[in-house]
C-alpha cells in the first residue's frame, strides 16, 4: 500500500495576514504524515514594485511578468517569504526545505509561447522530479515551494501557485496516496457568493457538471475547479479546499473534491 | 579512504559582475569531484535599500542588520542572487540545490550577544548538519549557500559567508578530504598589494608567522587569513585563495594554506 502524502497550498491572502499565516503554519506542523507546501506569492511584490516605481505591465487585462517583475517576484518569493516560511517552520519542529523550481531540477518548465498575448516570463510545467521530491521526502525534509520554476536553460519563470500544488501532487501519485489542499481565505466553495457558510461538503463530477449548469459557481472559482479535476483525472486521490481550519482535524466545513 | 569535497565561496565584488560570474559558474561546474558553492553578498542588497530609502546603521563605524536590512538581505541574497546561480548552473548540468542555513537545518547560529556593539540580526555558527549535506551530495546535488543561517527559534540571522564556508569545510571534514577554496578577484595573497602578479604561492604555520612579522599581509586580508588557519586547525586538508581562474587545473598562481 502506497504511504499518504498531503500536498498543501497556501494563498497569497493568507500569507499577507501575519496572524493567519502562524496559524496555518502551527496547524500545517501539526498535520500528520508526509507534505509538501506550495506558498503563492501575495501584494508584497506588488507592493515592492510600486516602491520601486517599477509599473506592472498589462495586456488586455492581464498582467505580465517582465524582467524587472521576475526579480521582484524572485526577490519577495523565492527570498522574503519562502525563507521566513521555512524558519519558523523549523521553529515549529517541521523540518522545511524552500524550493523553487530550479533547485534540484525540481520543476521544469518552458515560458509561455505567444500568442494573443506575450505573459512575459511565465512558465508553463513540463515536468516534477518527483524521484528527487520523494528522496527528500524520505531523509524527513517537508519541501516548501515558492512559485517560480525554470526552463532548464537559466531561465526563471514566474508559474502559478495553484498549478504548481496541482502537478507536484500529480507528479507524486504514482509514489504515493496524494491528497491535495488548497487553502484560502474562504470555508470552501460557496453556494450563495455572500454566505461565508453555505459551504458545498462534497462535489464530484456529476455535482460539479450540475453546478455548472446552474451557474452556482463563481468565475474566480472556475480555474481552481479545473485545476481539481485536472489532478484527480490524473491520480491524485482528493482535493480538498477550504480556509486554514480545513487541515485541524475536528474541522468538517470544507468542501472536498473527488471524481 | 575519504572521498575529496571542494567547497567554494565566491565573494561579492565577482558576483557583481556579470561576465566574471558567468565565467566563475562555469569553471566551477566543470571542477570535478562534490561540491559546495558559499556565494557572499556584494553591493546588490545596499543599492536596493538606497532605493528603498533605508539607511545603513552603522555603530563604531561597523555595519548593523537591522529589520529592515534583513529583509533585503533575505530578499537579494536569499532570493534574486542565490536562485539565478542555481539556474544558471542547472543549464551548464551541475544539478545545484539553494539553500540558506534555514533550510534542512543546515546551519544552526545564535544572535551574537551584545557587548560593546549590537550587531542585531547577526548569526554565529553553532553547528552543520553535515549528515544531511552528505545525504543530498551522494543524491547528486550540489548546495548553493546564500549567507543566512537561523537560530531555529524563527529568527533568520545575516552570516559571514568566509565564515560559513570555513564552518561547512570544517562540519564535512569528519566525512570527506575537504579543501576550501577562497573566490575574490584578486589572484591570491599578495606580497606586494599594489602588484597584482606577488602571489605568496604557499603559506603554511611558519611561514605566515614570518610574514604576520613583516606586516607583508594587508589589513584587509586579515581577518581571510585567521578563518582559513581556523579551518586548517579543525580538520580542513588546505585552503586556496584565488580569482576565478583558480578553479581551471592548468592555473597555478594562486596563494595555497597548509598547516
Amino acid at each position: 500500500m502506497k504511504q499518504k502524502l498531503s500536498i498543501v497550498k497556501i494563498g497569497g491572502n493568507v500569507i499577507e495576514n501575519q496572524v493567519g499565516l502562524e496559524q496555518f503554519l502551527l496547524n500545517f506542523s501539526k498535520l500528520e504524515g508526509l507534505k509538501i507546501l506550495v506558498h503563492g506569492g501575495g501584494k508584497l511584490a506588488t507592493k515592492l514594485a510600486a516602491q520601486l516605481g517599477i509599473e506592472s505591465q498589462m495586456s488586455n487585462g492581464r498582467r505580465i511578468t517582465d524582467a524587472k517583475s521576475l526579480e521582484i517576484i524572485t526577490m519577495v518569493y523565492g527570498g522574503l517569504t519562502n525563507k521566513n516560511i521555512v524558519a519558523k517552520l523549523q521553529a515549529l519542529g517541521t523540518n522545511a526545505l524552500g524550493l523553487s523550481g530550479a533547485d534540484g531540477n525540481t520543476i521544469k518548465a518552458h515560458k509561455r509561447p505567444i500568442k494573443e498575448i506575450d505573459f512575459g516570463f511565465v512558465g508553463d510545467i513540463d515536468s516534477i522530479d518527483s524521484n528527487f521530491l520523494d528522496t527528500l521526502i524520505n531523509t524527513g525534509i517537508t519541501p516548501v515551494f515558492c512559485a517560480i520554476s525554470h526552463d532548464g536553460k537559466g531561465q526563471l519563470l514566474n508559474t502559478n501557485a495553484d498549478t504548481i500544488a496541482s502537478e507536484i501532487a500529480i507528479g507524486m501519485s504514482a509514489l504515493f496516496e496524494t491528497t491535495l489542499y488548497y487553502c484560502f481565505e474562504k470555508k470552501g466553495v460557496l453556494k450563495e457568493v455572500e454566505d461565508e457558510n453555505s459551504v458545498i461538503q462534497h462535489i464530484n463530477t456529476k455535482t460539479y457538471s450540475d453546478l455548472l449548469k446552474t451557474k452556482a459557481i463563481a468565475d474566480g472559482m472556475l480555474p481552481k475547479m479545473e485545476n481539481c479535476f485536472h489532478a484527480l483525472n490524473n491520480h491524485v486521490g482528493k482535493v480538498c479546499i477550504g480556509d486554514i481550519s480545513m487541515l485541524q482535524p475536528q474541522t468538517s466545513l470544507f468542501t472536498t473534491i473527488t471524481l
